[in-house]
């Protein structure tokens, strides 16, 4: 998506570890027109799809997330991050692993909001190891719902989140791939 | 706003200990057509104010805050919440004491993100106690950055919130206003 790919070259940063910094415009502050652009983007990709819900993860995946959600015109569920691990029997719950910042927490959502009749979208603002989205399509499994597709903003397509996902070969669509942020520079990738 | 008091009253729910549960459509679920029409609501009641950005808190007030920032056309930035207290020399923060979790939270936002030539709308999904909301003034406050309105989705003003915020002077906008929640019966109050 051309107009992600230049706000990513303009306004974002790279720090030493490969690290993208975004938060001018997606985890910290937001751009909200983008964010519009991008929900609509996904909803494109995903309209024939039958989606009845899209589920993404607090915090930074609620702005594309309810942009998506509007356009396709459909609700959405996000899962809540907790440290301490309280199961619920009123929960789908999974643990996902952070490399960042070395930790595990408990994302869960209310079984009143997700059942085995909805199709539903995943939508995430990062995809890097593909942990969070693993979280996520565990809590599709235990809900026995039909898991359409995972709509990504931004991939940094040389970590292993991209390959695991591939794997359960489910549809991704990812609108910025980063192919290379060696030497503080970004290269996407070229798929044409 | 007659379509948001219809939502409440059909989908939600009151818990012992004045609780009013609305996780189908603002806090865990989110409706994404009535949150455009609460940022429309918000946008309009501030469009003459000269807003330059939106501040809210995560995650339940990013849904209405990109819509009104859409809106309006201006860059919205959501306050980080964590337990753990690490003063940062790049960060306005705040002490949040919430009632609810009886715990207290620092906020943080990003000095890059906030400066003294801002005329800002803090924007949360509730007001109870107002703690939330007294935190996000002071971070406006040391960012030096005018506040010309506080939005709130729904307000319970049988706490002490709004009284607090109005001693404060600042226009407040609450969309949905609760006088009692007693008897598990939800009475809106009745300005007109």
């Amino acid at each position: 998506m051309k107009v992600l790919e230049d706000y990513i070259l303009e306004k974002g940063t790279v720090l030493p570890g490969n690290v993208l910094k975004v938060d001018a415009f997606l985890n910290h502050q937001i751009d909200p027109k983008l964010m519009q652009e991008v929900g609509a983007e996904f909803a494109e990709h995903y309209k024939e799809k039958g989606i009845t819900k899209i589920v993404t993860i607090e915090s930074s995946g609620i702005a594309p997330a309810v942009f998506a959600g509007l356009a396709l015109n459909v609700p959405v569920v996000f899962a809540r991050k907790k440290k301490s691990v309280t199961l619920q029997d009123n929960l789908y719950s999974a643990s996902v692993y952070s490399y960042t910042k070395k930790e595990t927490s408990e994302i869960s959502v209310s079984k009143a909001f997700l059942n085995d009749q909805d199709t539903i979208l995943l939508i995430d603002d990062f995809l890097a190891n593909g942990q969070a989205a693993l979280g996520l399509l565990e809590i599709a499994k235990e809900a026995q719902a039909q898991v359409a597709g995972i709509g990504i903003v931004i991939e940094k397509s040389f970590q292993q989140g991209r390959k695991l996902l591939e794997e359960t070969g489910i549809d991704i669509c990812s609108l910025a791939r980063i192919a290379s942020l060696e030497n503080e520079t970004i290269e996407f990738v070229r798929e044409d």
